[in-house]
């Protein structure tokens, strides 16, 4: 294990929805992923999933409400809960998650993605 | 669960060595930590232990090396491996771990905290 710089992993990478597994802990991931636009109405029965914004701006949907969160700020979406992530301009986005997590959680189609290793 | 700001939660609160929970991810805990100067070597043989440096330049002593972080920059101590944290300025770090980890290891002592929960 080296040191990682997260603006150096961010630079390696422009394609958008596409997480990156930069670390991991235990049976845990840590994701970088860029984002803009919509992506899908889904959720996780088996996991919280945790996001931090690295640059940009990130909106967090929820049934109920919408989570809007900028640079250093972070949220958890609970088990359970259906959310929909956007993004009006690039984001960038740091995730916590089991290493087993799916993107699309229960929701699949075209934007499930395999997670790529940053090294 | 509400939106958490970094900085916010930083403003909290003034002592080092002393982590606080700012969320949970399942049974894994977000902590933040000030420190300056030397902790005490030790070692997690249950768990790696993530450190992400917010503010300042953290020194993660190893027994064979050191790896300096700087803001945005962050490291995974496997488990089993001794480590030192160190800080010749205040630095701020976000840790990533399960809820049960002790932040001395097996070194136990003075410096073994109990971990606030700040909301």
């Amino acid at each position: 294990m080296e040191a990682v710089n997260l603006d150096a992993m961010l630079a390696r990478f422009t394609e958008h929805w596409l997480p990156k597994r930069i670390a991991r802990i235990n049976d845990y991931d840590v994701r970088i992923v860029k984002i803009q636009g919509d992506f899908t109405w889904h959720k996780h029965d088996e996991t919280d999933e945790f996001f931090l914004v690295l640059t940009g701006e990130l909106t967090i949907q929820l049934r109920d409400r919408d989570v809007v969160l900028a640079p250093r700020e972070l949220f958890v979406v609970p088990r359970g809960v259906e959310h929909c992530p956007r993004a009006d301009t690039e984001t960038a986005v740091l995730l916590f998650e089991p290493s087993s997590v799916v993107n699309t959680g229960d929701a699949g189609g075209e934007l499930t993605a395999e997670v790529e290793q940053l090294s």
